[in-house]
């Protein structure tokens, strides 16, 4: 089925007259464009159209594959929108532009799309995924070029500039999301975004990095020692490196997140490190760089074919210092194919 | 008064229990603390309470002027919110989150906070201006790159590469915004992000760029000819360049966004090209690249000292090709002065 028919098909099993669509990656998956500063998608069972303000209009039209009409001001938006008592909407919709829609459209009743767009989107395309497997390939890249420029004396934003250029050069949109370089004791941050700290000998540095292709995100991340790593350091990073990899080794169709993330957690538990290893083990990927699913413990998605998540483990000592290893794979009825393919093995 | 005390009198006057700030420009703002994932501001009129989830924990102690706590799970944070009946809330809280709190933690009643947070946020500090024309300094060291940069046969992409990484290397965080290159036919695109298309001879390029420096925007926009302009290029040219001047000498304390919008409207209208102005004349800039007030015929805020503005008036002829000159100034006793201050004679 079509993206747009599966709204129809909402539209018509719930009883709702129309489909309101704002967020820019869904206003992408459904038409293909790409308004910066603010597009309407509305679907009825009968047709689909893209509004947008003026000064979006020209661009809209040579990317949309929507019929698409221009406004002036909100009020003519609301204008249209009078026609519908009932709008399916996203639940990302926030909740001033929802009292706007209540008094100035007289909308009366919202029902969330939410579920209905996250089961299209979870499971990507040939075309999405081989998008995603070049923005990897970019990923790669960078990373490559973290690994040369790391070394004693530089500035973490440094070598964070260099990383998003050569992405760019080699044909990247922008940084998936602000550049982690974490040295030293801000590798036990998890968010550890490159500062003005010096690399020093003897820091552990998370690389962590991606790409935006065409609309697509890409997401990996390495550690590296500067210098010889002492013992404590390099038996985490064992640890994080044995999770990492059997979880990309049990990930398949058929199994849920829970159980993904569980593989992983209980290699760093029987260690000893459980409670450091403060986040969940990946997410979903594709037009954001945090989407469905969750693997987590929170999260029993059954994982399909087609699938694109991040397998991240990470074992954070406050003061001492962190290791991360991700990649992006794509779940396919073999098991997990890595998208990201920078070697694992960096001690 | 105090940023956390506005809010407290906002509790007090209107009988609500507690404010919840969730977006990330106003928790920096309150708190200053940055984090990542995510984060929520309880402020009650006792006190002020930034609640993490626990990865964000070590660096949100590190950032943050309030206390801070941490929570495993969503549901610990519906949990804790349980005492309140009432909210005072941001307009940009997603309905998805609103039903959560309505359904998990019971909270019953509603209110906005925006008009106090944009009252606030609208009069910069010193502190904020300074950090604001640190950024515009690095956005004129972007424009003079690009300027340095475009030349014929160079991807506009490549040219947006450049000059993000030689701000960053000046020390701007990232750019405020998908750096704009837009030549030839693609400078009539008011939102032209830099492309895979080259410079050509005869190319009218629009340069719209800003850094982010300590969580702090900067917007500058010039255009430029490559080779010889034509009569209607420099035509329009002049007559963008008069409307922004204009502007720039009209801005002072005490007229209204709407009236200062007029001032370049005007000028556009008088030569025939109102039509060709197709979005307004600026906007409010800080931690936000798009914040209050808009300088539209919408908005009838009386301008204040201390509020940081964009003057850009723009001319775009579809298939043609546009022009647009911007900077950021700062509303003073005396008038606007221009933060960004690379010249705007560039023919």
């Amino acid at each position: 089925m079509g993206r747009i028919e599966a709204i129809k098909k909402y539209l018509e099993e719930n009883e709702v007259e129309a489909a309101l669509i704002t967020s820019a990656p869904n206003l992408l998956y459904f038409t293909n464009a790409a308004p910066l500063v603010g597009g309407y998608l509305v679907v009825t069972l009968e047709e689909e159209t893209l509004l947008v303000p003026e000064l979006e209009y020209e661009q809209a039209k040579e990317e949309a594959r929507v019929s698409v009409e221009k406004f002036k001001k909100m009020d003519e938006l609301y204008e249209y929108l009078k026609r519908f008592k009932s709008l399916a909407v996203e639940g990302n919709m926030s909740i001033s532009f929802q009292n706007a829609l209540k008094e100035k459209a007289g909308v009366k009743e919202f029902k969330l799309l939410d579920d209905v767009i996250k089961e299209l989107r979870m499971i990507k395309s040939e075309g999405e995924i081989k998008l995603i497997e070049d923005a990897c390939r970019l990923a790669d890249i960078g990373v490559m070029t973290a690994i040369e420029e790391i070394s004693e004396g530089k500035r973490e934003k440094e070598i964070a500039a260099k990383v998003e250029y050569v992405m760019k050069l080699e044909g990247a949109e922008k940084p998936a999301f602000d550049t982690i370089i974490a040295s030293g004791y801000r590798s036990a941050l998890p968010h550890g975004v490159a500062s003005d700290k010096r690399i020093e000998k003897g820091d552990l540095v998370v690389i962590d990095l991606g790409a935006l292709y065409r609309h697509y995100n890409s997401d990996i991340t390495r550690t590296i020692f500067v210098g010889t790593p002492n013992e404590k350091q390099k038996e985490i990073y064992e640890i994080v490196l044995e999770a990492q990899k059997k979880a990309v080794e049990a990930a398949k169709p058929g199994m849920t997140a829970k159980e993904l993330d569980s593989v992983a957690r209980k290699v760093i538990e029987e260690y000893g490190y459980g409670d450091k290893f403060i986040h969940s083990l990946g997410h979903g990927i594709g037009l954001q760089v945090h989407e469905w699913p969750r693997v987590s413990q929170q999260d029993e998605t059954v994982l399909k074919e087609g699938m694109v998540i991040t397998i991240e483990p990470g074992i954070y000592i406050p003061k001492f210092g962190g290791v991360r290893i991700e990649d992006t794979v794509v779940i396919t009825k073999n098991g997990a194919k890595r998208l990201t393919k920078t070697d694992r093995e960096l001690i």
